[in-house]
């Protein structure tokens, strides 16, 4: 009998806003493996920490940031090969993911490489988008809105498309495409419903109208939300701004 | 003291995908409100039931199917005063919601009436957005792809051309417009990455290629996932189709 890999999603980042679910199989499960920079600690490892056992085999699958960024095919076939020895060998696998694994997730370079030779199962998880309409205390979209959900790295004629097309928009991996997505958002006049989230759900977040951000950069874990649906939330924002 | 408001999100259906903190709060205030049908069951208590406990005081906010497509003013205004006078009782009250509060939920309607005047959290939650794709075992999204999501209720010029732009679709509240929908999708030489979801992470859950769907009719509660990214992802629908 070969062992089952489970896809976590641990989500945003409180280790209390994981799933029952997801809890009990990382409670259970022999073998944990998870991404990690080459330096540093990682992430999803750290939102996991109060429920890992010193019983349990870590293993960390090394995504240097560079090709994180362009994922080469080799770091994710080396750490696929790591994990079917675990399975073959018949333990089974939880591979703890940030947020959601399917939500932009690195989570499917592994799930293409062994869900066909092994069972899978993926445990959704909590986004941090989601999170960061909770910390924004504002709606994510409503009604008949259309949400976009529109990476930071998109060049600009592109985004202020998709920006212009929906009545609301996420805009995720912001970091160091900050100013520029800034100054759209200020030319396309959105800059009173526009709210800016960082390191949502952890102790350091901070959350705040884009108009009062101050620096001119922005950490990887960032993220804009720009809600246009009802003079209210604009009010909102604005006063939240004073 | 007046008592304190949360708006807890519950995740899609599976009552072990509510998370820990979502947990601990409903077992802990005195007071549960949830929206319910005029008829019928509430589908956010039946999520939380497995940990309501006889000490617990509930509020069903009863929303007539006609008016949460619609929402009358008058039936949240009620509600909120109901709900105000727990709150200036000192009693901490948990608005149970479907999904994740903020993503398209109704609680927004008592948020917006209530906020002001009591301290409030909302606790997000799994959006079921993110459990169709672990059902449907392919990413909603990834790297630089623009994700939209598409109310189904929207004419079909506005609908082709948002799934046009976008590298991946979730299509929600699909329900009476399916047929329509299904047509567009075909149209538009879609359906081989088409993916459908009925009911997700409940034991009545439907997982299945858009083209093998055999009824002209869907649920309130699916959604359809087009994902165009790579030809990995198209071929694997196609082969589960066969």
């Amino acid at each position: 009998m070969t062992g089952k890999l489970y896809g976590l999603g641990l989500g945003p980042g409180d280790p209390e806003l994981i799933t029952l679910k997801a809890h009990r199989i990382l409670s259970g499960v022999p073998v944990i493996a998870y991404p990690a920079p080459d330096t540093g600690p990682s992430f999803a490892r750290q939102i996991a920490a109060p429920y890992i056992g010193a019983h349990q085999l870590e293993v960390p699958v090394i995504v240097p940031m560079r090709v994180e960024r362009f994922p080469a095919q080799e770091v994710y076939d080396g750490a696929a090969e790591t994990l079917a020895r675990h399975l073959d060998a018949g333990s089974d696998v939880a591979v703890l993911c940030e947020g959601d694994p399917f939500f932009y997730g690195s989570f499917m370079y592994l799930f293409e490489r062994l869900s066909d030779r092994y069972e899978t199962e993926i445990v959704p998880g909590v986004s941090s988008m989601m999170a960061a309409a909770a910390a924004l205390a504002r709606p994510l979209a409503a009604r008949n809105d259309v949400l976009s959900i529109v990476p930071g790295p998109l060049d600009d004629d592109i985004m202020r498309a998709r920006i212009e097309a929906a009545g609301a928009v996420a805009i995720i991996k912001v970091g160091r495409h900050f100013a520029r997505i800034r100054a759209l958002i200020e030319a396309m006049g959105l800059t009173s419903c526009a709210g800016y989230v960082e390191r949502v759900s952890l102790a350091e977040q901070r959350v705040l109208p884009l108009a009062d951000v101050a620096e001119a950069t922005a950490p990887y874990f960032s993220m804009i939300l720009i809600y246009k649906g009802g003079e209210g939330w604009k009010a909102r924002t604005a006063a939240a701004t004073e």
